[in-house]
C-alpha cells in the first residue's frame, strides 16, 4: 500500500530553506540534459555538471535543462546558485511531497506539480513530483526519475515547424505543464474502465463482486482527487499571475490547460459518485442475499415445527389416547399434516416469499 | 451504458490545438448549410464545401452556417482559416467531450453546450455536443448528429415578421442556445414523470418497486446534474461578457435564459432529494417486509416450541410415569396446551405482533 | 400528490416571450379591480376590460390593478401594451412555474414570487405565483386565482390615516409582498405543530408512528425550503436594487422583510433536522423492538431446545437403558431440566437480556 | 419540550411596525431601572414611568435605562416616542423571536440577541431575548424577564475606578453584550459535562446509555447552534459598523467579542461531532449486542439439532431396528453425541465465536 | 481523556481583560530568559523578575524573551506595562484556551497558536498555547510550560552565520512560528502509521480491529482538525498583515509556512477520509461475519428439520401404521433423509452459501 506521509519530521529543527533529500532512494544517477533552441538552431546535450548553466542563462536562445533525480543536495544548491533560485525554491524542488503550487519570485516563476502514474502491475496509482523554474529564457525541470512523460515535447521541439520553436520559454513550459495533465487522461481511462466494469458486475448482482474492490477503488478515488483539487488552483494561478515571463498569446493555452483540469476534477467527482453508488447497490445486494436466506429458514421452520408438533403429540406414552387405537388415525394425521403444508405454502405464496 | 469517459489518451502527446476526431463514427456525411437573412430578404442553401465561406463573413446580411458532423479534421480546418478562428477553437469543436463554456476571443464568441435527448428505446439520456462561433454578422453552429432542435428557429427566420429577423447575429446565437436549454425541460418532464410513478408505487408499498430502477435513477439524475452545472456558469458568463457581439437588448433575453438555467438546476436538485427520499422508503418498505417476516418465524417458534417439549416429555419411556396411567391426562395436556398457546397468542397481541 | 413539473415542453419551439397559458384551467373568470388613492382620496373600481388602464397609468395618484387570473394571453397583451411591458415580462406573469426574482427594466420593477396556502384537506401545501409590476405612480398584482391574502392591504388603504395612503407605490408594493410573506408564518405554524406532534409521539415510543407520515414531512419541507430558498434571494435584490421607485424610507421595511425572509428559513431548517432526527430516532425505535422479537426467539429457543434435547434421549427406544428402569427418573429428569432452565434464565438475567 | 415556532400568525394582516406582544405572559409587572453616571458621578433610579425619559436622553451624563418586560405595547411606543425610535424597531423589540442582528438607523443603533440559561431542572436550555438602543449618551436595554445578567456590569459602573466609568454609552452597550455573551460559557460548560459523560459511558460500553439522550443532546446542539450562529453575523457587524457612536478604541473589544462567538461556534461544532460519534458508537454497541444474542441462538441451535436429531431416529417405532437391540447402542449413541457436540464447539472456538 | 472545554465561566462576570489564570497548576516555577543579538553579538541571561525588560526593548539588538508559565497573573500584568501591551493581549495570554490568531495593535502584534505533542504514552494528542509579541526589535514568547521545541532555534541564533542572526525581529518571530508547525509534521506522522496500520488490519479482515479504536482515530482527527483549521488563517492573516515589523523578505518565508499549514490541513483531511472508509470496511467486516453466523444457522436448521420431523413420524404410537410393520423400512426412511439432506447440500452449493 502507498505510503500517505513520508518522513519529514527529521526536517523539524533544520532551519528553513534547508537542503534534505526526500527522493526515494539516493542511489539513482541523475542525469541533466539541455536542449538549446530557437526558431533556426536546435541543439540538444547531456551536462555532466552544472557548471555550465550560467551559460544557458544568458543566451539568446531558450534552453530547456531537464534534471532528472532531485535526491542530490550539493548538485540542487550549485543549480541554485547558477541561477540565482531562492533557498525555498531550493527546498521545495527536494521536497517531493509538496502540493502542487506556482510561485512568483520576479526573476522567475515556480511551478511544481505531481506526475501520475500506473504502478507497473496497473494496480496503484503512482505519484511523482515534477517542478518547473521559468526564468527569462530558459525553463529548468526536475524529475524524481526518469519518465518518458516529456519525450513527445521533445520530439515537437526538433521539428523545425511546429510552434514550440516559434514561441519561448513561457510556451515551452506550458507544454512541459500540459505534458503532465495529459497524462492524468490515461489514468483516468483506465479507472474509469475500472468503475464501469464494477458497475457492470454490481448491476448484474454477480456473486464475485467483493466489498473490498469498491473500497480499494474509493480510496483511489479519494487519493486522486486531494492530489488533483491543487492543480486546478495552481494553473489558475499560473493563468492570472502578473509576469512578463509568459506572453498574453501563451495565456489563451493556458486558459484551455484549467478546461482541462477542470475536466479532470469532474470525472474524478463522477468517479466518487459512482463508487459510492456502486458500494450502495453492492450493499443492497448482499444484503438481499441475506434477506432470502432468512425467509428460506423462516419457510423451512414455519412448516415443519408444527408438524412435528403433531407427531410429538401421537409419540406420548399415555395409556389412555382414543385416536391411537383408530384404525385409519396414521392416515388421517398425514392428510391433516399435508393439508396444513399446503395452507402454509400458500400463505407464502401469497405474501410473495416463494 | 453510457460511457463516462471516451478514449482520450491517444491525444496525449499531441501539441495542443491538434485536430483528432473524437465523434462516434467517421462514416455520417457532413451537411453544410446556410441561411442568409436581414430583414427583407432570406435565402436557404447548402454547401457542398466551405470555399464559399468567406463570402458570408463579409457580407452585410446575417448568415447562420449550420455544419452537421465534426469528425473531418480536414473541413474544420478549412472553416478555422476562412474565419480566423484560434487552434484551440477547432480542437474544442472537435473534442466533443467538453465541459459547456463561452470563450471570448475578441474577433469571436466561442460557445459550446450539451444537447439532450431520449434515447430511442426512451432509457436512456444522451448527450451531443453543440458549438457556436458568434462573430460580426454570422453564426457558425455545429452538431455532431443531424437533429431537428434548430428547425423552430430555422421557422422563425423564414416568418418575414419575427423578432429574429429584425436582431442581428447576437440574437440569432440566443435564440440557438434558447432552442438548446428548451430541449432540457422535456428530458425534466419524461424524468419527473418517471419519478414520481416511482414515488407513487413506492409510497403504496408496491411489492413490484425495483431497488435497481431507484438507483439507475439516482446515477442518471447524478449525471444530468454534472452536465447541466455548468450550464448554469456558462449563461452566466454569456450575460456578463464585454463585447459588441451582443447589443443590450438581447441582454435582457440572456437573462432569462440564465433564469431557465437556474430553473433546470432547481428541477435537477428535487429530483435528487427525491430520488433518495425514494430510496429510504424503498430500503425501510424492505426492512419491514423482513421483520414481518422475523416475527413471523419467531411467533410459529415460540407457541410451538415449548408445545413439542411437552410432547417430547410424555414421549420419554420411563417405566415409572404416573401420570401416563391416568385415564384423562392426555386429554389434560390438550387443554395445558391449548391454554399455553392462547397465552402467548395473547401476548403477542398486547405487544402488538400480530 | 402535488405535480413538480408541469408541462412546459409544448412551449419549445416558440420564440421566447411567447404568451402560453399554463394556469390550471381557463375557465376562471377573470376579474380586474382598482383602488386609486392619495392622502385625501380613495376610489375603487371593478374594471371589465384593459381598456381604460392608460388612464391609471398617467394620474398623479397610486393606482393599484389587481389581476385574477392569469391564463388569458390576449388580456395580458393588452395590459402589456397599456403599460410599455416586455415581452419577457408578460411571458413570466403567464408562466406560473417561475422561481421568485425580482427584475428591473428601469421603466418599471417586475417582481414574481409564491403564495403558500394550506390545501383544504389541510394536508398539502399549495403554491400559487403572485406577480407585481411597479411602475411610477401605479402597481399592477397578478394572481392565479382569487384569494383573500391582499384584503388586509385594502382595508389599510380604506383607512385615511395609515402610513400606506401618504406613502406612494414603493410602499405598496412593499405591502403587498409583505401580506405574501406573512402567510408563510402561519404555513409554518401548522407545519410545525405536525413536527412537534410527531417528536412527541416519537419520543414516547408510540406504535402509531408511521414511517411514511414521517417521510411525507420531510418531503414537504424539501419543497418548502426549495420554494423559500429564492425568496431571501429576491428580498436581498430589492432591498439593494437602484432605482427612484422605491424611496429610502421604504427600504428600511424591506431590510426587515429580509429579516423575515431569514427567520422562515431558519425555521425550514429547523424542521429539517428535526425531521431528520425524529426519523432516526422512530428507526432506532423499530430496530429496538426487533431486537426485543429476536431476543424473546433466542431465549425461548435457547431454554426449550436442550430440554426438548433431553426428552428425545429418554423417548428412544434401545432394549438397554438402565435409567429407564429406575423407580425415580422421571423425576430426576423433571428435577435436571428446571435446573437448566432456571440457570439459562438467570444467564439471561445477567446478560440484562430479561 | 420548547417550543419552536411562537404563534406570531395572528399578526398576519396588521401592517408592518404593529405592536404585539409575543411575550409569554403580560401579567409579570414591568420594571424599569436608571443608571446615570460619568466618570465623577453615579445616580441609580427606578422608574415608575417613562414620562422623565426625555431627561436621560440630552444629559451629558451616561445613562443606561434598563427594562424588564416587554409586553406592554403602550410603554414600549412611549420609549419609542421619547427616543425617536423608528417603527420597526420597537416591532423588533416585542417580537421575541428574532435571529440575532444589529441594524444602524443612524440616531441610534438596534441590537438584539438571545440570552441563554439553564431551565431550574437543568434538563433544557432556554432563550430569552434582549435588545438594546445605543444612542448619543444613553443605551436602553429591554429583557423579557428579570435575570441577574447584567448585575456584574452593575457593580462595575459603581466601582469609580472601572474602565466603565471612563468611556461613554459605546463602551456600556459592549459591556452590556459581553455580559450576555459570557453567560454562554456556562452553558457550554454544562453541555460539555454532558456531552463528555455519555462518551464515557458509550466508550465503556454501559448498557445504560440511552438512545434518547443522546438524540436529546443532538436536538440540544442542533437548537443551540442555530441561535449562536448569527451571533457571530451580528459582532461581526457590529464591529464593521461606521457609526460615531462607538469609538475606536471600543472596537479593539468588539474584535475581541468575535473572537468568543468563533470561540463558541467552534466548541459547539465540536459537541455536534462528538454527539455524532457518540450515537454511532453506541449503535455500534447495540448492533454488538444483539450480535451476541445471534450468536448464542445459532450455537445453541446447531450444536442440539443434530443431537435432537439422533434422538429422534432411535425413538422411531419400526418393528426391525437392529441397533435398539445391541446391548451398548445407548451408551454408544450418547458417545457420538458427545463427540458432535465438542466437535462443534471446538468449531465455534476455531472460528472465534465462544 | 482529554477535556474540551476547560472551566471559563469563573469569567463570567468580570471585566474584560481580567487576568485569571486558567493553566493547568499554578505550582510550576515561572523561567524567564532573555537572548540578545544582532549580527555580531550574542548574549543569554536568565532574569529572575520582569524589572529589567525595558531595557530590552529599547535596545537597537534583537531581544527574544521566553517566558514558560503563563498562570502568575502579576508577572503578565508587569510584562504588559513594561511593554505598554493591551490589556486584552494579556487576557488572551493567560486565556490558554484560544483558538490561534493574529492580531495587529500597531506598536507590537499578537500571534497565538497551538503546540502538539504526544502524551507521554504516546496516546493522546495534547496541546499547549503559545503565544508571540512581535514588536520593534523583540520579541516575547509565551509557553505554558517548558518544552525544547524552540530549542533549534537558540542553537540556530548562536550560530554566527545563520540567517537569523543578519535578520530582525520579525525573522525570529517566524522562526517561532515555525518550529511550532514543524512539530505538527511529527504528530501527523505518529498519526499516519496508526490510521495505515488500522486499514492494513482491516482488509486483512483480522478480528483484532476493534470499533473502539477506529472511532478512537477518529475523533483524534476531529479534534486535530477543529485545533488546526485556525492555524491556516492564522498564518494567512500573518503574510496579508500591513506592518513595518515584517519585512518584505520575510513575507517569502511565511507564505512558505502557509504552503505547510495548507499540507498539514490535506494530511488530516486524508486521515480523516481514511478513518471513515476504515470503519465502513469494518463494519463490512462484522456484517459479513454475523452473515456467515446466520447461514451455518440457517443451513443447520434446515437440514435437520425436515429429517427430525420424518424421525417423528414414526415415534408415533398408532395401532396401525403399515411402514413400521415392514422389515427394511428403518433403512429405507435412512436413505430417504440421506437423500433429502444431500440435496439440500447441493441447493446451498448452487446458491453459494457453502
Amino acid at each position: 500500500m502507498q505510503k500517505l506521509i513520508r518522513q519529514q519530521s527529521h526536517k523539524a529543527g533544520l532551519p528553513p530553506g534547508s537542503l534534505v533529500s526526500m527522493g526515494h532512494a539516493a542511489a539513482r544517477p541523475i542525469r541533466i540534459s539541455v536542449i538549446d533552441y530557437d526558431q533556426d538552431t536546435y541543439t540538444e546535450t547531456d551536462l555532466s555538471g552544472v557548471s555550465d548553466c550560467g551559460l544557458y542563462k544568458e543566451s539568446p536562445t531558450t534552453s530547456w535543462i531537464n534534471i532528472t533525480g532531485v535526491h542530490d543536495a550539493d548538485l540542487i544548491k550549485s543549480v541554485g546558485e547558477c541561477f540565482d533560485l531562492h533557498a525555498l525554491t531550493l527546498e521545495d524542488i527536494m521536497n517531493t511531497d509538496h502540493r502542487p503550487k506556482v510561485e512568483d519570485f520576479g526573476r522567475y516563476i515556480f511551478i511544481t506539480l505531481k506526475m501520475l502514474y500506473m504502478s507497473g502491475s496497473g494496480q496503484n496509482i503512482l505519484f511523482e513530483q515534477v517542478s518547473l523554474i521559468l526564468g527569462q529564457g530558459y525553463v529548468i525541470s526536475f524529475q524524481e526519475a526518469e519518465g518518458d512523460v516529456f519525450q513527445p515535447v521533445r520530439d515537437r521541439i526538433q521539428r523545425a515547424s511546429g510552434r514550440l520553436r516559434q514561441r519561448g520559454a513561457g510556451y515551452l513550459a506550458y507544454a512541459l505543464v500540459d505534458a503532465v495533465v495529459d497524462q492524468y487522461f490515461s489514468i483516468l481511462e483506465s479507472l474509469g474502465e475500472e468503475v464501469e466494469d464494477l458497475e457492470e458486475s454490481v448491476v448484474t448482482d454477480s456473486e464475485r463482486v467483493n466489498t473490498k474492490q469498491i473500497y480499494g477503488i474509493k480510496r483511489e478515488v479519494t487519493l486522486l482527487r486531494r492530489s488533483v483539487w491543487p492543480l486546478r488552483e495552481m494553473v489558475s494561478t499560473l493563468e492570472k499571475i502578473e509576469t512578463d515571463l509568459i506572453d498574453v498569446s501563451t495565456r489563451v493555452f493556458i486558459r484551455d490547460l484549467y478546461d482541462h483540469s477542470l475536466a479532470i476534477l469532474d470525472s474524478i467527482d463522477t468517479f466518487r459518485d459512482m463508487a459510492g453508488n456502486i458500494l450502495d447497490v453492492h450493499l443492497t445486494n448482499v444484503n438481499n442475499r441475506m434477506n432470502q436466506v432468512m425467509k428460506l429458514l423462516t419457510i423451512i421452520a414455519t412448516i415443519f415445527i408444527p408438524l412435528t408438533f403433531i407427531a410429538g403429540i401421537y409419540g406420548m406414552n399415555f395409556d389412555y389416547m382414543p385416536e391411537l387405537k383408530w384404525h385409519y388415525s396414521y392416515f388421517v394425521v398425514w392428510g391433516i399434516m399435508l393439508i396444513l403444508a399446503l395452507a402454509m405454502v400458500k400463505y407464502f405464496q401469497k405474501k410473495k416469499w416463494l
